[in-house]
Order: C-alpha cells, then sequence, then structure tokens
C-alpha cells in the first residue's frame, strides 16, 4: 500500500469527529432487529483494538435467551432501587424520571468479561498494572460503539449491575471480570447532546489538563 | 441539522476502519515536535468521550520538565527490568529485545490519571461499579487516540510503571488513580500488524463471542 493511501486525509478526519459528536450513550432503542452481517461486522472491530501484551481479554457473551436477559433486567432494577436511596429531594426525583438502560427494548445484548487469567499475551505490560487488561476490554468496547455509530446504530453501557450476581446469572468462568452490559439496536432518536445534560442531570465540561511544574 | 447530514455514509463507515486498521500502539517515534493547534484538537476529543454519570473524570498532566521526564523513566526501567526476571530462556531473550516504550524521544507526554473522588455526575452509574469511572477514562484515551491516527500521529500506551511512585513523582491528588501514560508523536513508520506481532511475541485471534443457552 502507498504512503498516500496510509496517510489519512482530511474527510477521513471529518468523519471521525462527525462519529464522536454524535456517538450517544443509548437508551431508547426501536426494537427491530438488527442485520445479522452489520452487526458482525461491527463486532470484528474487537480484532482491530489495541490490548496490553496483545492479551485480547475480552470475552463477550450475546444475551438472547429470555431467561438470562430476565436475570439481567431483576441484576438491573435491584440495583437501580438501591442506588435510588442514595439521592434526596428534587435529585431523587430527577433521578427517578431518567431512563437508564434500554434492556426491554435493545434487540441485542452483550455482557462483556475480561479474562484476567488468560495466558495469551505472557503477562507482558500487566505485570504492575493487572488492571490493563480490563482496560484492554474498555479500549475495544470503544471502537466497537463507534463502529456501531458508523452504521447508524446505537450502543447502551449498562454499569448498574452487581458484577457478581451477572458473573453467576451468566455461568461464566471465575477469572472474568465483569466490564459492561452493552445494548445495542437502533436508537429512537439521535442527538448531539448526551441525554443526561438534555435531562438536566449533568453537563459536560472541557477536560483538565495541567501541566508539570 | 437534516437526517441526512446525521447519518453517517459509507465514506465515514470506510474511513473509521480504515483508522482502526492502521491504529498502532507506537513506540518508535521521530523528535520532531506536534503542531500545537493539532495537539489541543486532538485533545478535545476527551471532551467528546462518553462517561459514567457525565462524571467525566479524566485528568490529565502534560509531562514536560526535564525532572518529571527522568523520573518516568526511571520508573519504567526499574518495572522492565523486574518484568524481564519473570521470563526465561528464549522469551527471556525475546522479550529484552523489545523496544516497548518512546519515553526518550516522544515529543509530547502526558501522565493520565481517573479523579475518583468526583462529584460531577453524583455517582450516577458508579455505584455497584465504581471501576467504571476509570473504565470512562480509558474510552476516552481510545477517542484520543483515533484522533491523533487521523493526523497522522502515533500514540504509544506505556504500562510498565508503579502507578504509586508516578503519582508521587508527578504529586497528584490522592483520589486521583493512574490509568495510563501516553507518548505522542510522529510514529518512525506505519504498519497494519502491531510491533508485538511483528517481533513474534504474540499473534492476533478473531475475538470470543458465546451465546447464552
Amino acid at each position: 500500500m502507498s504512503e498516500d493511501a496510509v496517510s489519512p486525509g482530511p474527510e477521513i478526519r471529518r468523519g471521525l469527529w462527525h462519529l464522536m459528536r454524535w456517538r450517544r450513550d443509548v437508551r431508547r432503542f426501536r426494537t427491530d432487529p438488527v442485520e445479522a452481517a452489520v452487526l458482525d461486522r461491527c463486532l470484528s472491530a474487537f480484532a482491530l483494538a489495541p490490548s496490553v501484551g496483545l492479551s485480547e481479554p475480552w470475552r463477550l457473551i450475546r444475551v438472547q435467551s429470555p431467561e438470562a436477559r430476565a436475570a439481567v433486567i431483576t441484576n438491573f432494577e435491584t440495583c437501580n432501587a438501591e442506588a435510588l436511596t442514595r439521592y434526596q429531594g428534587a435529585q431523587a426525583g430527577l433521578y427517578a424520571s431518567l431512563k437508564l438502560a434500554g434492556l426491554r427494548e435493545a434487540p441485542e445484548q452483550f455482557a462483556v468479561f475480561c479474562d484476567d487469567a488468560t495466558g495469551k499475551g505472557a503477562g507482558l505490560g500487566a505485570g504492575t498494572m493487572p488492571e490493563a487488561r480490563a482496560y484492554s476490554v474498555v479500549g475495544a468496547i470503544t471502537l466497537f460503539w463507534l463502529a456501531l455509530r458508523a452504521e447508524g446504530l446505537g450502543l447502551g453501557w449498562v454499569s448498574i449491575l452487581e458484577p457478581a450476581r451477572l458473573a453467576c446469572d451468566l455461568a461464566v468462568p471465575e477469572s472474568w471480570r465483569f466490564i459492561g452490559y452493552l445494548c445495542v439496536g437502533i436508537p429512537e432518536t439521535e442527538a448531539e447532546t448526551p441525554e443526561l445534560e438534555r435531562a438536566g442531570w449533568e453537563r459536560r465540561a472541557p477536560a483538565l489538563i495541567m501541566e508539570t511544574r
């Protein structure tokens, strides 16, 4: 491949920024199925993700059975009710009004884990920071998120779950650490502003960057 | 904005896949400076990243002083020598031959932290999984990585560091958790294959995806 083909041009830059600007954490999905070929293409973004020592520790479970989905909903609702008790007054009212997951509508759902015991990569880069493996999984999810967005699809990351309960319900190996539960489907709406900002929960700010003295 | 402008077209998709395919973990940098406006643009990708409860817990320190850079190099060399003792025979020889960081050449360097004590987002989504804040920082780094790639720049993520030592050397607040040390600059070469794969350390494989029973 020639140098020209490797160097990204201005259209590629503009396209990336478009995707980043319109990528949302989606909680409102249409129930239409996702085309299998499109989903497979997006999933193949995992194999392009960086990973510490090339350990590729990501493990995905596509959650389809009604039993498994019901267990996830129960897990979420228990944790969310508990979370609500930590707020008071108007903030509690606002929290209760938020839609924080699309577990009942999203046609595709994935529980994503990190295999902390993988021998792949022979531990390179994870000696002082074993959490670098989990971080590799998060990077891969981020690429998957953009790949979905590039197909007009949305992803919602659910973290209001008890990891031990989920691991048990899905019967995953002991060494798998739960990273995130992903709802995938066609978003009901498009927006340039996060739903939590539109709902008045919190606003985005510029990143904090300091210099060394 | 019209629906057409929001929906990503095939060129945007192709562009994203180009960036993902050619993104590398770079350890060999040219020492040429990075244009300030380009770096600032790439850094602004942080503000577009998803974060749990809109907590935006990323904190960056741009490491420029010779003293701070020397401390990072000492930290890395100590950890890397220790890591080498965990390998034997041919694997030890191979490990010793790898170039695992561009700390002496990369013109721009950032230590990235997660503020676990931030009040932003009021804890939403992080009750059962406080580590979701660290994961938000990793997602933001991943967007920064692609934004750099789209400018023909490279990023190398250094994890062979003692987090407590680094936090002390950079005098960061107690609540800041170290996520990763990023070297940034113009890569010496472009490649579609990770350097660890070219060096014979490990090979990439398709992602493991299982179905629920």
